[in-house]
């Protein structure tokens, strides 16, 4: 299906190369573009741009940000001792939502994976060593995804971090193996949280 | 589920106000257009502007257009003694897929709803008839979708050209093709009966 109308095909092809919007879908966005007032349509696009421009990384925790540090670095009711470790901002977000972590977190924006060419210097392990020199830190929990990449990068971590004297727990297995931690439960999140083992 | 960074937030909820978007698709979409690089982000933005105000309506059949002209209307190998009146612009991309009709159309922009409080002047029934003037028609197809609208639209339309001399037809009711006949409702299995012809 295509349009002969080259501004309403670009649009539609920007919408389908998202992950899961197919075709259908594509084309219903961007005929809710076209039926948007002028003032809405240059809000939505000047969303786009403005999420791109100044949603940066914070400089302590590599977590989305809009400015030098997130809004959980920031924040002065946090647990400074504690630093959760996950793959993703969305897992963040996640854990987040249980209201039951009180810590700080370290996003390392991927893991360790060798068939895709991902050792630790790919991965933000060097920030987080670097956070670790205070003396300030006495846990850190890891929280990557319960899959072989996660598994494997929880444990290169706590390898590095053990000598340094830092208790290094990871998340329990009530978190579904194999499955995204972005999509977990927040019930079945905060188990996790409770039932952390040291590793 | 909130992101307690504006730029991130406000892109989310810009996706969430699409019809069939759900939360966890709009948090999906916005993460990737962080991932976009700079310029992959402008253009997604710009589509969206562009889509918006290059596309016009056609000055003859109220379609979509990036002119005054639309391309079919443009077109210089169109049968221009038929018109095809529809609903809406998607009805005209999914009868134009067919390859069968070569004829002209008419894009109502709706259709006579007394509950929503749509009369004829509120959809393209004017501009419709300013069509017919030249006498080149010959034939006017009703498109309108088989709902209780579309059915009182074109039952409207026909009524105003039928004392003008036009022929007025109808899209054919029946099973459609590939379904399941046990799946097919009474009225449509009613209307195929009626509609059979001899084979």
């Amino acid at each position: 299906m295509s349009y002969n109308l080259a501004p309403l095909q670009n649009l539609i092809e920007q919408f389908e190369r998202m992950q899961g919007i197919g075709q259908k879908t594509a084309q219903r966005m961007a005929f809710y573009v076209l039926g948007l007032s002028d003032a809405e349509a240059k809000e939505f696009a000047k969303a786009i741009t403005d999420a791109h421009t100044k949603i940066k990384q914070c400089k302590v925790c590599c977590d989305l940000a809009d400015g030098d540090l997130c809004p959980i670095c920031k924040a002065d009711n946090r647990d400074r001792s504690v630093i959760c470790v996950v793959e993703d901002p969305r897992d963040v977000a996640a854990i987040e939502r249980t209201h039951e972590y009180k810590g700080l977190y370290h996003v390392l924006h991927g893991a360790i994976s060798p068939m895709d060419n991902i050792g630790p210097d790919q991965i933000r392990v060097k920030e987080l060593i670097a956070r670790l020199g205070s003396g300030e830190v006495e846990e850190v929990i890891m929280a990557t995804n319960p899959t072989v990449e996660g598994e494997a990068t929880a444990m290169y971590i706590s390898r590095l971090l053990k000598p340094m004297g830092i208790t290094v727990s990871r998340l329990a297995y009530g978190v579904p193996v194999g499955a995204d931690l972005e999509y977990a439960d927040e019930v079945t999140l905060s188990r996790a949280l409770d039932g952390r083992s040291i590793i």
